[in-house]
């Protein structure tokens, strides 16, 4: 059991009534007691700000009718806001976040990071001159099993990865959709430019890069608009050609009826190979070359550091979601009491960068599709 | 959203270093904000109490070195705590939470009650004299699809109820083991008089009434300590006769290799039947009469009101043990806060009653094992 | 490839039209070409007898009326059946196999064997008399991963035995059925004194003390008969004591909605322990002490040469009910093969003698159950 | 019962020793007793060829040195061979389908049909000329819940059919094989021009198109030869264009380690959707939109006339690889039983017409991977 350290002071922008993303954060936030949510800018209407603050508990003099007078008045404040969680629709990231960034706060946000490669490296360029922490949830590589497997091949237990498959299936945008959270993915105005790609295809991508520790060089995409009138993708498949001739599949769709949140990753290398399931993620799949396979749990035998380092409870007992997502706020406590006592650690959260890439990404995947499927190369550190 | 109702000050007994549960309770007390830990005697010394109490940011001088000093001192306190978490090795909850209650504090308790059945009762008249809150964390009854198979048997949509099998298999001691929670729970002196049956035979008899609406009338039991050396059963396999005429098997263990929290259950009626495994929550299989078996999944189409009410996350994203846990947690402080507004609520968490039926349980299982399988009969109300 | 040997000349008593386990019992003798369909006594009236008989393609005069006259004339002929298969009711199992043993017939007959103790020990002393082969479609002991679990138990991989679970879980009995199939089945005078018990119960005895190499020493039992107007148990539930030391539960039912054919097994010892489930038969789940679980596929690395000797497909290409019971049949024929060349090998078939064990626990099984659950003892030799 | 039918006389090109598939053939063609081998020319040596014959039980006249013997011999006796089973590498099959369908017999051949687009269309001519039976043993379209899933497509039950995931993971090509089964189908001179494609990639087109009802209108492809030396692809993926606006994945692979056969098919619906996995063939997962999912057991509740039309046990009784392959050579049997009474039926095997298919479909995605993806178009009827 480690010294204790103070909670971080927590502000939010975004999450309000009726958001499903905002209390996943706010949950993140409290499961280890290391954040406290000190105020908020959690509607887009001041009115509805300030109702969805005081359910939340907040005063009534930090529920914020606006992102910008937060960042001004919590700067201004002793006990302001030291993180900002950037929870809004995608097409608010850049402006909220570049504020935040350069108001000397650091931020957790969520993805994709921002609708276009020069606003990704505008923010990515303000964030390396503030030197400021800044996190993005790509919360599935919180996961501890997950850790598990990238460290599985990081240490060449693999072998040389020959290929990776990533599945994003989703069915609830299978039929035109009201409500909150469908409105806004399918609107290109706040959602940007991708629709299936960017919500979840990014999450994918990330996924794959993460465990199997290889770049995209060049991807070949199609993306479809199956349900009539809707803007945006809502399915997107492609095939990767991947660092060191590693070769890829990615699909993601929204319009699969019965799917709900079924992220797949399968890693195969010349030694090995792992398969890992979101819905079922206290589990994963591993099998050596001609030996039978191993189902390797969660706080079970034959799990490494890396995994262990990110795993609360016994094997056994499940841990799920909220779990994974906490690891990355987690992360980021930990990071900043590194640097308030001065020291620099190695911290383990998906950052700036990762974000940059997600939105390389996308963008490359929309050229293709564009380009009738024509293989399209990432740039340099893609 | 609710509007908001402040956090409850609580105190926590047991849960010190290395210790597994009280994590457990932190986390679920901290999920959604509802609680604030603001004193503790968590081990067994005061110097260690202190130093558990340091790394949790407690203030030195709510480190209590006993949990009598702590009662006292939190009593005369205007911020005291109002809620005692007691985490304890079985043998101090009923001196500890004797005194709470008669200190006038709310309880929450983890299970086994007590010991013996002589001191569940004087317990449960404690309660019902001090009018206190008074909760036992039978914490897998928190799962949203044990709520949505509960309310199918009550809305008759299994028909009547013929059988129930629940199981709930472990390997973690299947030899001998040394640890922390290994030595306390295989030492009838910290223990109790029962080892597997009261460690998670309590868990598994108080699932499957809660599931299935009936109480057990009969048992034949057979226990069984397979470890060399081992003082208490580690293995216990019963037969049940159920209220109207039901039947029941009821197997638990904790020398099954390979088992981590394997606990199980199946409740068969005439019109239908449901499945559900601890380590997989997140799906409830449910088979009407000569019909296709249909896979509910929280949060997903076709479950009721009593899932939906503590399900958090979207179909798909799946919650798990710590979630499970806090919705205990959060039914009491739903029940105080509805006190607090002078109101009465009627609260879905275990209390003292479930607590009390769950010792009966476990004296009548060492009673029929003791008269070599002999079925033994529970007492009224049982 | 073995050098070829003649096809056996089989006749059938049983399995006419409409009859589920004869076809079963053909096709499993058709799967390797070791045996021709040359005569019958299909049905329990010669008209029906002969039409079945028409229908698989058998000439009419040897199409029989009865199984005496089938026995009588088949004696007679050079070209005469050598086996006979008795797939009748149960009740009919004890003169019809007794005729043919005595006739110098080999027999390959359905469990449970015969109703009664003393009707088993008559017809196992013709056995031995007659000195011919008997074998007992056990199928379920003929699955290749069965083979492999026993293997391992055998060689010590799973360290001492101390549990077994086997349970056999079907719904299709859970309301008043009619139709060939349940209407023997639940009618005392053609299934013996024994329902489900009888009917699935003897597979899982058999299935539990083959795998684990223990015999059941005592019991404990309840039987319940939960339709109404049901006159033999629909659902019966025991304890087991086995040798060595080792406790077991077995489960039986035929009113569990939803509920197939699952028939499971599961055995623990000191160092691992292996699980199996019969609707999933191509898998076997093994748990070694402090390693990651491994899941043996059939014809996969880590199988043994027991599974081997009766796999013939590669893994992943499932191999089901049909060819467990083929592997039944095809042992048979390779046991007489042997003797024809005046060898005596060890054939890996259910012979008499499990029969007889069948019926033997049946038997306790009934007098625990009339004695309210007493612990019943089982003679030397189980 | 259908009235006895005589057995049809089956001869056998390739399946001797040490061969696969041959005796999958063969056992499949035991069975339902619909057929018995008379003659073969098994193995490409004339000496192995009657030893394996002779391990078969085949009288050695019948055993032939080679395949055009045997056709000479067989259509010159009065007993001789009606149907021809192919079953030899790929580059045998066009000179031996030929011979056998211009010799008058019919034939079973195994896929891929033939190497190229111009021997398939001269095959399928002569076919046609001849007017004899031919069937491509294309065995997983063969599986009972594979029917159900086109039936459900073809009643409309899922909708407009949007999207298709076809994928046939298999592993045991990851390193440099030795052993006949993988030399031949690693040597483009008996493999013909593709590998995995087709080998296991005309299974899953084939698969695709039958149970969706679509064709394929274009395909972009990347294939891959991960195992260094192979020289034809081990790792197939692609994205498809399907009539009617659908959208596909197709992927295969040999080296995917740990996969054993993995043949996996989901298709989308605008109403509902279904997966199937070949290792598991007993289930069908059916998800209608907006309810839970259900789960089709083979013979089960809610199966249709398709399927139950090729189920031969009760469900929890699970049928395999063999069965569903046997389903191929009874309707085959089938048909040519009605062509002998004179009448024509509509048969349920798959025919020279989807042999043909899948060479086309081999030949375009070998097309679209040597322009480097780009989409390659089929021709009208594709």
């Amino acid at each position: 059991m480690s010294a204790h350290v103070r909670p971080l002071r927590l502000a939010m922008v975004g999450g309000g009534q009726d958001a499903f993303i905002g209390a996943v954060h706010r949950h993140a936030a409290a499961l280890d007691g290391r954040y406290v949510l000190v105020a908020g800018a959690l509607s887009s209407t001041p009115q509805r700000s300030r109702e969805s603050g005081a359910a939340l508990g907040l005063p009534p003099e930090r529920c914020y009718g606006t992102w910008q007078e937060m960042l001004d008045a919590e700067k201004g404040r002793e006990d302001g806001a030291e993180v900002i969680s950037i929870v809004t629709p995608n097409h608010l990231h850049f402006p909220v976040a570049l504020g935040a960034v350069q108001g000397g706060f650091h931020v957790i946000c969520d993805k994709p990071l921002v609708p276009t490669l020069e606003e990704a490296r505008e923010l990515e360029a303000a964030v390396e001159q503030a030197g400021t922490v800044f996190a993005v949830t790509y919360n599935y590589s919180g996961y501890p099993l997950i850790r598990q497997a990238r460290e599985m091949v990081r240490g060449g237990e693999l072998g040389e990865i020959r290929k990776v498959i990533v599945e994003y299936h989703q069915g609830w945008l299978a039929t035109e959709q009201t409500g909150k959270q469908a409105e806004w993915r399918t609107d290109p105005a706040r959602s940007g430019p991708a629709g299936a790609l960017g919500d979840i295809g990014t999450h994918a991508e990330q996924l794959a890069t993460f465990v199997s520790g290889l770049s995209v060089e060049a991807v070949a995409a199609e993306l479809t608009a199956f349900v009539p009138g809707r803007r945006l993708d809502d399915d997107a498949s492609m095939l990767l050609r991947l660092s060191g001739g590693a070769r890829g599949v990615l699909m993601v769709s929204q319009i699969e009826i019965g799917r709900e949140n079924d992220l797949r990753l399968s890693v195969f290398g010349t030694r090995g190979s792992v398969s890992w399931r979101q819905e079922e993620p206290n589990y994963l799949l591993y099998d050596p070359l001609d030996k039978p396979r191993q189902v390797l749990t969660r706080g079970g035998p034959g799990t490494n550091g890396a995994a262990n380092a990110v795993t609360r409870l016994p094997a056994g007992h499940p841990e799920a979601f909220i779990e994974a997502f906490a690891n990355i706020y987690r992360a980021v406590a930990d990071d900043l009491a590194a640097r308030e006592q001065g020291e620099r650690i190695n911290p383990d959260y998906p950052t700036i960068r990762d974000g940059v890439q997600g939105v390389e990404f996308m963008t490359r995947v929309l050229d293709s599709a564009a380009a009738d499927g024509r293989w399209v190369k990432f740039s340099d550190g893609g």
